[in-house]
């Protein structure tokens, strides 16, 4: 017997990542030190700031990829990973330096990991982030075929002085909210159970209320960076008292997350629009508001908490996909959405 | 309908780390300035080295993961994920600063997040690594009943004139070996398909080979870290000129790593003892010699490559874990096993 008899195959994820390999060298400047295939990815960080802080998360996309394995496409996933991963640290501040995957299938399939991987390399690039190193997995029995998870780890850099955390929020700060494209990578477990699998719909369906636009696509819309958003409001002297990244827990469970004692905050629903996606699920799911507003970004993908003078400076410099004020802080505790 | 009847309990999941919580923060050291629940793990990277570099991995236990849910023990695989991660930036020369996990199942059960966790906030502390920051993914219809995946990213930091990257090695150097306590996180698919799945055994079988071990156990046995052993060299003024992780891949992929071009390796079988479980796998797979040493670490977790007089110091230290001298380093190239 051998080795490749049990169901790995080392030599074809090789293979795999060798064709991606431009890709993924692609995202690396300077600092990164190492090549592809050694123990550990090697980055420079010398200098990185006067006096640094790395922030680092990791995460995956949940069962967005079902979605993937549905459709038959793979390239959208990586990125909503890496996206999801920058915006996780962006919160405190901080910007991306580097960035490693872990791919875990039962058995690869041909172009899949390729796919995946492009797309994480192409996210990287955007954010100025370099996609390091990786883990590519064959766990034989342990996904069903045609089935993969995808991790994502994340390390960037904050000048400690410069460290955001929402602790000078105040009752009278705004919310200003930015546009996510759908449902990011939350909540897909409940939207694929009243859409499609108890639902009246399949991936290639095309509800009338999403206006044409194939279902699956819809479910597979790119997670965003807000990373280009973040850094118009500094070149523009914004003074960011916190930010919040609308993931798993939804308006409820994230806001609290950065608040400080004795702040609370009150959404005004009537000052953004739900996109269709939402509305589709609600109704066939017969989701109350609350639970919706728990479970989904509704459509606001990114808040900014920012003092009444610096929001007005804010709709003036109109960032990429600002909504606009959409609530503000208050005395007390909780998320009130009116 | 609420977002737990899809499967997914928020809650759970919050309790569960909530419980492991003390050991998390038992890890923590003074440079970790964020609290558990952040949205990224905030480290203080100030004066971490002269001219640091950041040695970074990613990686996963495989299905080593089957034999935990067949024992229902869970306290060991968390311990190996961090271990094995360890050791592979430890391969560079790098010292772990920091290790975050992802936990992904299709649904929580009492105890396991907490035993998987526990397990990796023990394996930090003895390797002096703080557990800053972790994603527990419920993702129902992904994993099946009581299963889970488990992948951990660790960072960590080395001078930048200290690196070791097995450039110095040639010909005439020695090998010197260090053992393993079994598998460790590689070739688990081979060894439960022949032992387990298609042999004649179960997990709570004690085969005679084994002296009475029970192979769950001998199977579950906590992946080595070789921090300790290096310390130790270190510690003795040894020049390390290159070291090895025999993971994924054995002798035959891992050692090339670090070999520069021109030199190969040459391992003598005959100098060390092959520890029963592999020759339990080899008798009933008929696995051949050179395929063993291609799925399986043998008995040999790690490698330091030495000059002929730092070999001698090294053995007089006799830093634990120690083999002794199992190979060295020949003009040619790949590895050859007498």
């Amino acid at each position: 017997m051998k080795y490749s008899d049990s169901g790995v195959d080392i030599d074809r994820a090789g293979k795999a990542l060798k064709s991606a390999g431009a890709a993924i060298r692609g995202t690396w400047g300077e600092r990164v030190l190492s090549g592809v295939g050694a123990f550990g990815g090697l980055f420079d960080a010398a200098k990185l700031a006067e006096d640094p802080v790395l922030v680092s998360s990791i995460d995956g996309v949940g069962t967005k990829l079902k979605v993937a394995f549905a459709t038959g496409l793979h390239d959208t996933v990586g990125q909503c990973l890496v996206n999801h991963c920058v915006n996780d640290i962006l919160v405190q501040g901080a910007r991306p330096l580097f960035f490693l995957d872990y791919f875990a299938t039962g058995g690869l399939e041909d172009g899949v990991l390729e796919a995946v991987v492009g797309g994480m390399a192409k996210a990287c690039g955007e954010n100025g982030c370099a996609l390091i190193a990786g883990e590519t997995a064959e766990m034989p029995g342990f996904y069903a075929a045609g089935e993969y998870d995808l991790a994502g780890c994340i390390v960037g850099v904050v000048e400690r002085g410069k460290i955001i955390d929402g602790s000078a929020a105040r009752p009278g700060d705004k919310l200003l909210g930015f546009a996510s494209t759908g449902l990011h990578t939350n909540g897909y477990s409940l939207a694929r159970k009243v859409l499609l699998d108890e639902g009246p719909y399949e991936v290639d369906s095309r509800p009338e209320e999403l206006g044409g636009a194939g279902l699956g696509e819809a479910l597979l819309a790119v997670h965003r960076s807000y990373l280009p958003a973040f850094e118009a409001l500094v070149a523009g002297g914004v003074a960011i008292k916190g930010m919040v990244h609308l993931t798993g827990g939804g308006f409820t469970d994230n806001i609290p997350r950065v608040l400080p004692e004795g702040c609370g905050a009150r959404m005004d629903r009537s000052r953004w629009t739900v996109p269709p996606i939402f509305g589709l699920i609600q109704k066939h799911g017969g989701v109350d508001d609350l639970e919706m507003h728990r479970a989904f970004n509704m459509g606001v993908g990114y808040l900014f908490i920012l003092s009444p003078e610096d929001a007005e400076r804010v709709l003036r410099l109109a960032p990429p996909h600002l909504i606009g004020e959409i609530g503000e802080i208050v005395a007390g505790e909780g998320v009130e959405i009116l």
